[in-house]
């Protein structure tokens, strides 16, 4: 259990006078919690969860499936287990709330999470007690990154990246996009990751789509070669894309790459503690338009537990930036009708003082060049 | 849009009285449209919904994000999109609801799936209707598999069988798990995938372990090496693993393995049409009793668009197999205190007649041998 972030979680019970906080989501449990329970994020009916409350006493939700990892890793927490086929799972943790004295109290649950049909039985078997949607609470509190998520950010960022530039060293003209996809694969694992979400490999004509695996395509002269890839270690993702080019690039496309550099550094000369959201997007928006072509409606969002997180450096919100959060920065223009697409992705912690590139063992101020 | 599909679940409606089923998972969306949107299972703030009327006419419900990718894979159908910086999703789903004369209607939706939240906006939206909890329908429905689904679940199954020999054939002994996975995910690729879940390399002692990914561990004789692993097209998922030995193997983990093969073909001889899955698992726990090990709670489940379905083959319920049904059979031993373990999972069609093994590449009534 994480301690430092239970803390966190007891001043905002105070703050908005909870007496607990239930986290039934795979990212607030692993939050909470500090482990990732395998099947929960893959079959969502198997429900887990933490409880925290205000006096700071802590206990956990564990399907039987997954109860011996859930003891090997909470050693010393009250844990109650349900039977996936013999019990329902609020029943059990409305159980547990009551014997937690919790029967009356007002209760934070993430709203945008649980199911109609669990919040209908969870209330239907505690009506004495008060529901708060606590969704909006958690997404702020996991936007500023203690000192320990951010050295776990950075080395998935690190690992991305190495991998990928990895992957890139190890290909020729000739070689197929499953070579790429071969050589990344192995290197995430080999670097430590737990597992990858979203791994675009999206080569020539096909760098123009958003989200593709890899193919037999064979790499040829002057392909752009868009490749993004997730690590995953403890349910936190680091997300990392670069882009290279086969021997020499399009002179359209160089000149593209330089404004994206452009971009990335004025992007990240600007972050800073206090720094508005939209006017970093309003600074990248001009840069960008020197290239006409349409542009995206964020350069830059949170990133930790999900893929994509609160603050988003875009055209639809306004928010000051705050030391401790942790930013995917990527000026890209894909989907745009050209027949190729380029994309750089950063890893970026936003320090007392500025902008930590965490994504560092790559320069991308020129293209990546794949002989 | 899947004709066939859609009429069966017309002819449910009839059956449950229902004018409407809307669609709001990402396995119900791909089940009824025939494709999957590809942020909706990693952002689940990112609603997509099928609808489909009594009347056979349909819609879909898209994120901005994704109305391009829809539009594209979805011609001709009605398409309502909502903007995920600018919209409530639950408020324009409500407004195309209303457009398709659904404003009193009663209407099945997943209540499994569907967040309280939004389940909470969405019935405020439109007072005058009536919400049926579908997700057993849905569940019901997509126990029979159509020949098209079972083709596709055949070219996973043997895409994931192949694999998997071609990986235990890649290395030797002194070679590590990495080596392994390196094989594996690029196998996987090459032969089609687009994504997989839950790649399983276990070996020697970590063989103990449920669910482990790959490490630098290095391949010493008589080590076994049980190796699963999930590809998905389509949403589609097929789940093989299977367990090879550096050299030769301890002389338990041999009487184990027979064990657990005779297990394998007592179970397909017993799966037809009409079965009771809980008779097959007792014919199951009867042979896998000879070996004095604890025993799983079910040998087989069904899988499709998710990892696990109904029916189970175990001792939590009983029902007849049916005709079209695909299950993963999965004998196995770990966490057993041994220092090793063993699993065998095939996917299995049920025919008109009996069994067909749809992961049908590799024999496995011996251990695979590593040299």
């Amino acid at each position: 259990m994480r301690t430092g972030i239970i803390e966190r979680q007891r001043a905002a019970m105070e703050a908005n006078g909870l007496d607990a906080l239930v986290a039934v989501s795979p990212e607030n449990f692993a939050y909470t919690a500090g482990f990732v329970v395998p099947s929960q994020p893959l079959m969502r009916w198997r429900h887990n969860a933490v409880i925290v409350t205000r006096a700071g006493r802590t206990a956990i939700l564990s399907v039987d499936m997954e109860a011996s990892t859930v003891r090997s890793k909470a050693p010393g927490t009250e844990i109650r287990v349900w039977g996936e086929f013999t019990d329902r799972p609020m029943t059990v943790l409305a159980g547990l709330l009551r014997d937690l004295g919790l029967a009356g109290a007002r209760v934070g649950l993430e709203m945008d999470y649980l199911p109609a049909r669990d919040f209908e039985q969870l209330s239907a078997e505690l009506p004495k007690a008060t529901w708060w949607a606590a969704e909006s609470l958690y997404d702020r509190l996991r936007q500023i990154k203690t000192p320990e998520e951010i050295d776990l950010l950075r080395r998935l960022s690190r690992l991305a990246d190495e991998s990928i530039a990895e992957a890139f060293a190890s290909v020729r003209a000739g070689m197929t996009e499953m070579d790429i996809a071969g050589a990344l694969t192995r290197g995430v694992y080999a670097r430590g990751a737990e597992y990858f979400k979203l791994m675009i490999i999206a080569t020539g004509e096909r760098s123009e789509f958003p989200n593709v695996g890899p193919t037999g395509r064979v790499l040829a002269r002057g392909d752009l070669c868009r490749v993004e890839i997730f690590p995953i270690i403890g349910g936190y993702h680091a997300g990392v894309c670069r882009t290279a080019v086969v021997q020499e690039a399009p002179p359209r496309a160089q000149q593209i790459w330089r404004t994206l550099t452009e971009c990335k550094h004025l992007v990240l000369d600007r972050i800073r503690p206090g720094a508005s959201t939209r006017a970093i997007y309003e600074v990248f928006l001009r840069k960008f338009g020197e290239l006409n072509l349409p542009p995206i409606s964020f350069v830059g969002h949170g990133i930790g537990l999900h893929l994509h997180e609160e603050p988003y450096l875009g055209k639809y919100s306004d928010s000051a930036l705050e030391a401790g959060m942790v930013l995917g920065i990527e000026p890209l223009v894909y989907d745009a009708g050209m027949g190729f697409g380029l994309q750089n992705k950063d890893m970026v912690a936003v320090t007392t003082t500025g902008a930590e590139l965490l994504s560092d063992r790559t320069n991308t101020d020129s293209l990546i060049i794949i002989p």
